[in-house]
């Protein structure tokens, strides 16, 4: 039996676990002392168990400590594996140092999650210039693409859907979204004009005008990439668009912005919480969670 | 030469330890994105100089991973030996499982910071079941007293002064500070009377009657047993009571608390910046930072 732990706002992802893989979920609480020190507490495991802990890393700063704190707690207690659900994951976009003295953010919090757990299972991290997550990340990495639940949100709730990927980047898995449906795919290019000013051009529209765009992207966090994009679709005259993000942030009133530029639904997965987490991901964690649990060695007491 | 950095908020301390050091101080800028995540970046030091990072760790929560991403980046960039100056160090109450499932926060925060740092200097620790900084910090870990500095600043600011501890864990302190002064000193004792009440008795006060009442601990978090001992002055017609913590952290308006309760002048050591921070003691962990570099063996190249 495998223990599950879920570090504050986390617990609703952790009870969807719990049921679609039969493990059990373990109480922890994390109480913070005014002087802003906190303390970690959780049910043990069971003897020779693997623990799993959940803990989603937007605005990870604060939340590092506790996590590591809890991790060695479980190890201490006597989990034989400890891993890691980060259904969002931090820091991927710092994978180089850009300007000399920046610190390769993404590798430094690779180090210390790889000297505290044994595994990590997040869903598509910002992969640019590392390939794999292990380049970052010294401990078993695997990845969960929310694409397939994309698809089958977009099936059921959009009528002729026009799939719109906001930039090159995007391309790949945007028109594998589009393949998978059977719907048209353009992706945005941008001119600059000045220092300030973008506009997004959306080629080859027109043939669409009856359709209904769906903005696609990995992370909406400034939202900016999507509202100029939101901006490139004014005076189409085309129905409501629909913004779709796996992972949303919502920094600085984002969402606020996206409805002022045009959204009409705004809809992300659920490995960050919020209003807007209606695409459920968690099924397929829990499978890839399921098959790392299985795939521990077996004990020496137990094979002896 | 060594290189020192500040974290933000501690650039005055910094600035007072390269003043007393002759050390040079070097830019470290910590930029925070919307969506939460933190980029450091350092002016790089020279090649073969050793790093020093200032950063005193109250509410250390979100401090810790900006500070061991500038750990970690200054050794990428050639730093030899990397050292820690924490004038206030958090979690060291947590020093044991006090219940079952506990978080050992002390010994975890330890291993993270030894595993980012050669050496930490830290000022009056607050050291309960562990005897050394050592038992719970895997590096070379010195300790800095502030009584001498706290003795210097009520030998200049109070006249007459009656040197009070809050409690027998403090006794030891605080009457090393009253006989450096010459000065009588009194330990609080409490009854406590049900759940919640508490009542503070100074005994053998009465013929003080004609001093200045100086409370010494070494923290004041919620100033919780500074102000019972404050009521315990209640009613004795003493001059008004002059409040001294090392660590000044004044957690829920303990300051204003504080006050209400009859405290005069509050001072504070530098340790954490504040508007009660005047007792300096950056001299001290100035020169304790110099044996410390001086101490490292010379390179190989500089011996050949």
């Amino acid at each position: 039996m495998t223990a599950l732990y879920a570090m504050p706002g986390n617990e609703a992802f952790s009870a969807l676990l719990a049921r679609h893989s039969g493990q059990l979920q373990h109480e922890l609480q994390l109480h913070r002392f005014p002087d802003g020190e906190s303390l970690v507490r959780v049910e043990p495991p069971a003897a020779d168990a693997d623990a799993v802990i959940v803990c989603t890393l937007d605005h990870p700063d604060p939340k590092l400590l506790p996590l590591l704190m809890a991790a060695a707690t479980v190890r201490e207690l006597g989990a034989r594996r400890v891993g890691l659900i980060a259904p969002y994951l931090a820091y991927m976009r710092q994978d180089i140092r850009f300007h000399p003295g920046e610190a390769v953010s993404a590798r430094i919090l690779g180090q210390l999650l790889g000297s505290a757990f044994d595994w990590l299972i997040t869903v598509d991290p910002h992969l640019h210039r590392y390939r794999t997550l292990d380049e970052a990340y010294p401990l078993d990495g695997r990845v969960i693409h929310a694409a397939p639940r994309v698809v089958e949100w977009i099936r059921s709730h959009v009528e002729s859907p026009l799939i719109i990927g906001p930039d090159s980047e995007s391309a790949q898995w945007v028109n594998a979204v589009a393949s998978a449906l059977g719907a048209p795919c353009v992706v945005a290019s941008k001119d600059r004009h000045g220092d300030r000013e973008v506009q997004v051009h959306l080629p080859g529209i027109e043939p669409w005008a009856d359709h209904t765009p769906v903005l696609l992207d990995d992370i909406i966090a400034s939202g900016h990439t999507m509202i100029e994009t939101l901006h490139g679709l004014d005076g189409k005259r085309m129905r409501e668009p629909v913004c779709i993000g796996v992972h949303g942030i919502f920094a600085d009133a984002a969402m606020e912005k996206l409805r002022a530029a045009g959204a009409g639904r705004i809809v992300t997965s659920n490995t960050i919480a919020g209003e807007t987490a209606t695409i459920d991901i968690s099924e397929d964690v829990a499978l890839l969670m399921g098959e790392l649990i299985d795939r521990r060695p077996a004990t020496s007491e137990s094979t002896a």
